[in-house]
């Protein structure tokens, strides 16, 4: 637990002390900070803000003006992009799983690269985006990350191999590769397998007389949440190191799809303690934010936000909660969080590095508590 | 896997075939047929309906008029059960953990019946809601249930004595006791031990000279999922006899909060085939709903949807995945789903009883993937 730092506590400027709670506090000059040392661990390499992390207009407005790419996986997310003033070519759309009517729709915005992962989207972006170039996605294992990836997405090298050729008999470019090596990814050396990896797939379509020129290197890069990670200079370094070793001067052009680690950092959940109550010998906290109101990476007890307080003293375990009327809306349990014991009703708990995956992973309005709302400070 | 029986077939009365998928398609005179079907199992028993499985307001409406009651958890559901006809005394607020202010607003649209499990919310409704009556929720083991409770809410039988003594010197009136044995609830007898627990707290408040006199039976009444459970009047029948057995001719008035097993039924999931991908020995179907578009239950495989499709021939088996760029959204995969091994891209899958913690649970628009909408049908 860390206590409330004078700087936070209610003088923040911007920040209205006494703001109805829940709210997410998002600090956009904080985004822009981390965009620009991203861009700076990675030179060379194009910075694609994956606008699912968090698609407030405001933060993807201030992107565009920085200078950012997006990453985007719907017609919803490339509009959203195209109103903050993005070009269409500065978009990947990178969901290797599309609605044929999106793909249509998407194209007809401008969009020209596309994620595939399989024979069958390959055809299906053929037909619906004819001409436009596709990036084939390599499966990877997920080791390291805080929140792996499934096998959802992603095939093998000689698959990918057989994807991209085929797309280029369909008349598509076959622009490259791309992977991801899982959000919260805290070993900045997980890149390095993949990297190889892709290194094969451009020699294996080089040799048949193809040019692919292109690897996307995904997101995963880290937020600073409870348990820390290297800084994104050592994920630059890594990374870079790999592409050397592996490409040698035929380094593609690459580019990253960072959302976490932009906007995690931005924003803060500020919540009220609807009570405190001792069952046995545990202590619970219900707060007025939870599992149903932006807070869904705790599922699993998967992320683990750092927690701040204006309530003081000694601290100790408890279990905290949130306030809809669902036996599932706990937030850590299994592994109890430490909160002052002297917190009571009406006290602020605040989620460090929450700027990402809360607002937009909010319900509609389960049981009656509305969405978490943004309110833009600084 | 059942195969889409005739009756469904798009030529259900009401269903537009060709609408835009995912939807819920929500069928009132189902909900209105099991609400009666439950009251009719359960003679002398208040029907209170948990406006959180699904708070349509043409539900809400319908419901009023056949003669229901309610189980709300906000100031939000108060307003929505008032506006849709019903009165302030036949709700029941059944959140055992209640922001102060939400009380204070919803006491004051008349509600006068708060469910607490602790001294800390005792003290707290006897200051934002004076004389008012409370229930004191008892914590249950869950046993049986698809979808069980934590040890987020219920105190002992001991403690709940100490709090409804605690609330009358507060003003409040100690009504009873209320319990719940977890949502998906396959076992008529889990009934039975808290209705035992219920007996022995009303038996000590009556040697004390109190007059408890409301038992909340609380919900977990199944829907017709798959895998099957008893049907509605063995949970009848159990209950009775333990309510006999217990209370003898001192028997309390009851009350009971169904959801799922009121609105699961009356609705179904339709959406779209998105594509069906092979990887390695694994085919995977993505559909054009999923985690973040209603399909929350799924996570952790809680809750099987029994699925229909148009699709025809023999079955293999599947994963089933949703729609957006996120890992997390995969609805079945340890535990594989029977579909047409036919299914192809475009094809409809109907996921039933699936009116409930649906269209409540979907995300505001996740990766720019718009909430379920509902479509009246009948």
């Amino acid at each position: 637990m860390t206590l409330l730092s004078p700087a936070h506590a209610g003088t923040r400027p911007g920040s209205t002390p006494g703001s109805t709670t829940p709210r997410l506090e998002l600090h956009v000059p904080t985004a822009l900070a981390r965009f620009r040392r991203l861009r700076a661990a990675l030179p060379g390499t194009a910075v694609h803000y994956a606008v699912k992390a968090n698609p407030h207009p405001d933060l993807l407005r201030a992107l565009v003006a920085a200078g950012s790419s997006f990453d985007v996986a719907s017609p919803a997310e490339v509009l959203a992009c195209l109103e903050a003033g993005a070009r269409p070519g500065d978009l990947v759309y990178s969901n290797p799983i599309k609605l044929r009517a999106d793909i249509v729709e998407s194209a007809g915005l401008g969009v020209r690269l596309f994620v595939v992962d399989s024979p069958e989207e390959t055809r299906k972006v053929a037909e619906a985006a004819p001409r436009s170039a596709v990036l084939c996605r390599l499966v990877t294992s997920g080791e390291g990350s805080d929140w792996p990836l499934s096998r959802k997405y992603g095939c093998s090298t000689t698959e990918a191999v057989d994807v991209l050729t085929l797309a280029e008999s369909l008349g598509l470019e076959a622009a490259g590769v791309s992977f991801h090596v899982g959000s919260q990814q805290r070993d900045p050396s997980a890149w390095d397998a993949p990297i190889e990896a892709s290194s094969r797939v451009f020699a294996a379509l080089r040799a048949a007389g193809s040019s692919p020129w292109l690897l996307d290197l995904g997101g995963g890069f880290p937020a600073a949440l409870e348990g820390g990670a290297p800084a994104l200079d050592a994920y630059g370094a890594a990374i870079r190191r790999a592409l050397r070793k592996r490409f040698g001067s035929r380094r593609p052009r690459t580019l990253v799809e960072p959302g976490r680690s932009i906007v995690a950092d931005a924003g803060r959940v500020v919540t009220s303690v609807v009570a405190v109550v001792h069952r046995g010998d545990t202590r619970w906290v219900y707060l007025d934010a939870g599992v149903f109101t932006g807070l869904v990476e705790t599922l699993d007890e998967a992320i683990r936000y750092r927690l701040e307080t204006t309530a003081t003293g000694p601290s100790g375990p408890c279990v905290l909660a949130g306030p809809t009327c669902d036996s599932a809306d706990v937030m850590y349990e299994k592994q109890p969080v430490q909160l002052p014991l002297s917190l009571a009703e009406g006290d602020e708990v605040v989620l460090t590095s929450a700027g990402a995956y809360t607002t937009c992973y909010s319900t509609v309005g389960f049981n009656g508590f509305a969405p978490l709302p943004t309110h833009l400070v600084g």
